[in-house]
């Protein structure tokens, strides 16, 4: 079993682009995600592409349909989808592909359109990654499914507003020095608890916005990674972990299981633990689902997330940075881009690229992408496996 | 690279089942998978669902969705989608897992519901498979895009309309041996050019049925293959390819370059030819997709499919069988299963299951999954590695 590294990520701005397509938003994200490296389009072995479905446009084949466009026709291209974990499992599967020896260089990504469509329909294409019978049919949107994992939260943990604010305050102030994010600016606590009541107790700044954007990586074998960059950032660890997909039917509203199973996964495969993290990039398409990562990733104790991200714990100056990027909240969901984007912010961290959101030289990072509300779910360990001397701004100086 | 194993393969029987739903088919076919294995559902390490979108019931998270409903509910699902060579890509992905050292043992398959939507649903969901601005939007029908691909072979290499019926008659002859299949009825020459257009120049019979239905193929790796069977079917070889998706894009209207490229892979892993086939499953769902077919894997020259038909070359007792299942055309083309329902009849052709339909101790087959018009294809050989004596019925007798 043969490693697999990171070789270049990229991505579209996110926010609403009436003036672009899918296939304008995955050109620009696969052309800077070549930048900095020695890859052509040629080089590249097989593709796969995370969407739920590119509003509606390309419900069929909609895989081929971008990868033709950045001239990759012929090249194998698989469409994966799992709601809105579907390019983390696009990362996982170019991962599987590289190691099982059938590609050296493989593009792993999504891209999602979804303001230019109706109201009515942004909310359709959501429910329709939730549970159908019992959740959609009976009129239950996906905020109100996390509302339902967060008064739960409150209820068994005590919880409260406030500490659900603190995300969206920390993650609009990363996401305010994140020149791709649809909401770069900063709030405060005020503005988050106080805002109004989307479905209750999570307000407006509580829940993501919609978003149009796309997001792609290159993964390279262990083989082959040196004709294409010196920036060597190894994927140390992959877990996945599925679910049933309604929120009725498993065993807690105050967490989500498929995490849990996938952050063990990754971690073991690593050989690591929460306490080699100096980063983390989690799900937070609500406020709550960003205090259930700490606890499924393992950040802090079951139960205690309300208090560990009200001490400052997950500020980048913290123990453990969490949404550098701005996260779902800030820097915007494009759900088939999402899981993707995050390895972006992965990348650019692990390589110096990250500009005014920079850390001090860290060693190791995790993605977690959630899809649905826990259906599925997948994480990723990233470690730099090269000097700090050879990269500089994710540009290869050596 | 460590190989990969069939262990074993099932079906839902393929027909109009307004008693069933996209759940109950899947188990169907994964309780037929079980059947002569030592498989427990809890040995499976990870879960491919292939579909299109199960007639747009849930569209996202429609893998957790269906592994949930056989007790799955924990193990890594991923849904890919190439339209209908959906599970054709989730066997890949299976056999890239478990090369990968990833999994040891792997269900991947497909389902679709289609019989139970309005007309115009059907031709929706099947039109987003095809290109959308200038086919789907402008009009145009999978079976006009077929028909243009027929009248092409026809201009250029004298392909006649008896010859398009003789895939029908060998198909439906066929599938009146096929307990699964949706027509399973047998007609002659006449029936099937008399029969009204659909598309000129295809007539009915020319043209697959729309179809609900499951299929599912259990994989496993050389490590663990003893566990769970005696009956070794080896994956030889595999390939895929990509093209742009609009049929007016492509080099070609008389072959799928794809599919070319696709068996040039799978024949290259295999070291193997057309020659060394005993059998293949093709993806016939309009009568002259199985002539490109007989071309693009190279059991004729390029233009002589129609007189290879006519020769008798391809049925049961011919130089290389052809859709003895029946193929999409009498047994059913369910999208999202069709391509997992094709390594079923593979499977049972070479474990000596096949019943009425057996062949003579076969050693190798291939099967050929194209996606849209030719947008996406995948192959797998297929190698027989026990002795006969070893399995009777698909079972195991040793």
């Amino acid at each position: 079993m043969r490693d697999a590294y990171v070789v270049g990520a990229g991505q579209s701005d996110f926010g609403s682009f009436p003036g672009e397509s899918y296939r304008s938003l995955f050109r620009t994200a696969f052309e800077h995600t070549l930048e900095g490296t020695a890859v052509e389009p040629g080089d590249v072995d097989e593709a796969i592409v995370g969407t739920l479905g590119v509003g509606g446009r390309q419900l069929g084949l909609p895989g081929p349909a971008v990868t033709e466009h950045v001239g990759l026709h012929g090249v194998p291209t698989t469409r994966v989808e799992n709601a809105c974990a579907a390019s983390g499992y696009a990362v996982r599967q170019g991962v599987q592909a590289i190691r099982s020896g059938m590609a050296d260089l493989v593009l792993a990504g999504g891209v999602e359109v979804m303001t230019d469509v109706s109201a009515e329909a942004v909310r359709y294409w959501l429910g329709v990654s939730g549970e159908t019978e019992w959740e959609r049919l009976s009129g239950t949107t996906f905020a109100g499914v996390y509302a339902q994992m967060a008064s739960a939260h409150m209820r068994e943990h005590g919880t409260t507003v406030d500490q659900l604010s603190h995300v969206a305050v920390k993650n609009h102030a990363n996401g305010a020095k994140n020149p791709h994010a649809q909401l770069g600016f900063e709030c405060s606590l005020a503005d988050a608890s106080a805002a109004p009541t989307v479905a209750d107790p999570l307000t407006l700044y509580h829940c993501c916005p919609t978003t149009d954007g796309a997001a792609t990586v290159l993964l390279a074998s262990e083989d082959a990674i040196d004709r294409f960059t010196d920036a060597r950032v190894r994927v140390a660890g992959v877990g996945a972990g599925s679910d049933r997909v309604g929120l009725f039917q498993r065993d807690t509203y105050s967490g989500v299981p498929a995490a849990r199973r996938a952050a063990g996964t990754a971690y073991d495969r690593a050989g690591a633990g929460p306490g080699d993290l100096d980063f983390a990039e989690v799900h937070d398409c609500f406020a709550i689902a960003e205090l259930m990562a700490y606890e499924d990733i393992g950040l802090c104790e079951r139960g205690e997330a309300g208090q560990y991200i009200a001490s400052g714990a997950t500020r980048p100056d913290g123990e453990t940075a969490v949404n550098t990027s701005g996260g779902l909240k800030s820097k915007g969901h494009p759900i088939g881009a999402t899981g993707a984007g995050q390895v972006v912010e992965a990348f650019d961290q692990l390589t110096g690229a990250a500009g005014d959101r920079q850390l001090d030289a860290p060693e190791v990072g995790l993605t977690h992408n959630v899809g649905g509300s826990g259906g599925a779910a997948v994480v990723h360990l990233f470690e730099r496996d090269h000097d700090w001397a050879d990269v500089s701004d994710g540009e290869v100086v050596a």
